[in-house]
């Protein structure tokens, strides 16, 4: 077996074979074959495509390269669920604990943002005490008992998956259906969840600009999961415009607590709802009541408990940031546009966000959104607050935000965009 | 300019900008855009191609990373000659003293062997004494006081060339016809010869299998050259079967030898005739009769000169291989079928060819022919034969042999290829 024929084979439009694919996965994860020939190999796939069961093949192979994790000891059964990222996406904060309370078990690995969407773990790093990196025993014992857990993914599971994001991450091949299918169920799958639901992004704030490549990789990934005997379902929703009412670190935990507290903003309400209800059915509890346990404290109940067990206080004051700026309506109207896309480089201008894996984000940064599209507005109202701890970056988001807010005349039309868009199992 | 968004431009089928190429190019040669990003970006101009002003542009990039020579202060017309290489493709070495001696000067820089085409340098390099690596200064003694040099580029040439090229050799991505010219037409440039013909072969022994793809590498070679000055002139010429009756370093040697006294196989010494006269014409001196330069010994007389000014004697006892096998034919007929490729990949498994750079080869090595396609053959008569300093050899060269060598019935038709295939200019 040589790299270059398999390059050749994909690069002339040809079906990699299984035994290609589990060797080249596992000459790649050992540094026999070089980044560069990975990369022109991605970039192959990324042009020519895969079948499914290339797919299916490569992502069995990234899970191969590394260890497996397994709750089947656990008295409950588990649900696992995934967003492909979204502005605004502080759902899985209400989620696991509201999921856990319903009497399912939430192995919640998550991982950090990069770019204009938000990370899961960095928005819980702003709760003092809070910590992502937890031993797999300390994992299973949080699980055990509180019924949910966020954390951020060990080493181990899915190695060359790892090492291959990052390549892509600087390659250009990011946005290649098959690869971003197989990245993320390879994790999934290792994590060894018994059922998963998908929350895949469509619009400008999301990686899915569109609803048929949204259906497309839908289908792959929950054919994937169906494949490795994990019960799989996806929910295709809404990225044209924030979700909730804040963007940013602290500022989403806030929110959060809103939901949990039986509150929040209707859109954020609306989606932990569909999402717990099909984690729920996933699970085989397809009797519990979310919305009961919004209402009866049970939700928040294990929020706290679970924020607890990590070595957060929940009733810690959160940071806010230093500074914020105020943009107001410069006409009156009806707001017809606040684009997902525009306000995620906004908060992540403002440090909400991080431009490399390396670098810090700030906890209070982020953006307040005081309209939805659809709502009236006057002229000189408040639209948004941007807040940061290092106001030089003002110019800079307000910049990202230019044309991304739009004010029609009173009495333009606005039809509203349901949150679900659509259900693929 | 980041390395993404110019990865991101191809990939998305879009024309990179002056400004994109320039940087990419420079930024490479520098290091800071990195092999893998550089391959992902190979891979997609090999995928979704480059216009003629890209290609343009890339060349220029690639001869402004370097420096550039200059043989304005030579009293003679320059003409060079580049061959896309084949098996027995022996061409330059009666060409360029021929060249010489019907007055123009001849800088030939040339490379070595990888795979199963061989070397100039290589066979060069089996003359007891003689050196391929020249200074600057002596290059131009030597074309100065011959009219014809032979011997290895320097490593000031087009260096992106050199880098680009070393990656996509190892990343699936040589075979971009873009990619190609631009490698071949940006060293030449950079050589500064005034003009240049191109020798583009086609057939199972070339790169370009086939007519379609060698007069579009072709086209755009001579568009290159024009853009930059070079008047340029490209043949396309077959490579079915080997050149001439040897394949092999010091076999070769002997065969052009054979050329510059006046003899010699026939389509060698048509080759090389057509390839003088436009190399003549090119420099501007299209009353020059290199037919005449063969058989009064001139030619001859400039090969011995060029060969003493850089350290080989003429006179010297050429390299034997240890060891020979002939192969016969198996039944009486007509040679109907005597493949490049196979009898190219065969010289190179018996040691005439090398497959990692850094691989010696063997002087003697190689394949003599006993007869040509169209040829009337008979059973048990020798067609080849082998020649090796590693015996242990000869069975993997026999395996790349099967299939490659046909025998038809005595009457089946056979219709020669004519040599030269066509002509671009």
């Amino acid at each position: 077996m040589d790299v270059i024929s398999v390059i050749r084979t994909k690069r002339d439009r040809g079906r990699l074979t299984d035994e290609q694919i589990d060797w080249v996965i596992d000459a790649y994860t050992r540094g026999e074959v070089a980044d560069e020939q990975m990369s022109a190999l991605a970039m192959a796939i990324l042009l020519n495509g895969m079948d499914r069961a290339e797919i299916a093949r490569w992502t069995a192979a990234m899970i191969a390269s590394g260890e497996r994790m397994d709750f089947a000891a656990l008295p409950r059964p588990t649900a696992d669920k995934h967003s492909t990222g979204g502005v605004g996406d502080k759902i899985t904060l209400p989620l696991a604990p509201l999921v856990a309370a319903c009497g399912a078990a939430v192995p919640q690995l998550s991982g950090r943002g990069l770019g204009h969407t938000g990370g899961t773990l960095d928005k819980l790093e702003s709760i003092p005490g809070w910590r992502a990196l937890l031993s797999n025993d300390e994992m299973m014992n949080v699980l055990r008992d509180v019924g949910a857990v966020i954390c951020a993914a060990g080493d181990g599971l899915a190695p060359a998956d790892k090492k291959l994001y990052a390549l892509r991450d600087v390659t250009g091949t990011v946005e290649a259906i098959p690869l971003i299918a197989s990245s993320i169920m390879s994790k999934k799958i290792a994590e060894g969840t018994g059922s998963l639901v998908l929350d895949v992004k469509v619009g400008s704030g999301a990686f899915m600009k569109n609803l048929d490549d949204a259906r497309e990789l839908a289908s792959t990934m929950v054919g994937l999961g169906s494949d490795h005997g994990v019960r799989t379902v996806a929910l295709l929703t809404d990225m044209s415009t924030p979700l909730g009412l804040t963007a940013g670190n602290a500022l989403e935990v806030r929110e959060s607590v809103e939901v949990l507290a039986g509150g929040g903003p209707a859109d954020v309400v609306e989606l932990t709802l569909a999402l717990a209800r099909e984690m729920l059915t996933a699970a085989g509890l397809p009797d519990a009541d979310p919305e009961r346990a919004l209402k009866d404290g049970s939700a928040m109940d294990h929020w706290r408990r679970m924020i607890t067990a990590q070595g957060g206080d929940p009733d810690a004051t959160l940071p806010v940031a230093r500074e914020r700026h105020v943009v107001t309506a410069d006409a009156s109207g009806v707001l017809t546009e606040l684009d997902a896309y525009a306000v995620g480089v906004a908060a992540w201008r403002l440090g909400a966000g991080r431009a490399r894996k390396e670098d810090p984000v700030q906890a209070g940064a982020g953006i307040e959104l005081h309209a939805k599209p659809g709502d009236p507005v006057t002229a000189g109202q408040p639209l948004l607050t941007l807040h940061t701890d290092t106001p030089e970056r003002f110019p800079y988001a307000l910049q990202a935000l230019a044309g991304g807010v739009t004010v029609g005349p009173a009495g333009t039309a606005f039809s509203p965009r349901p949150i679900v868009l659509d259900r693929i199992s």
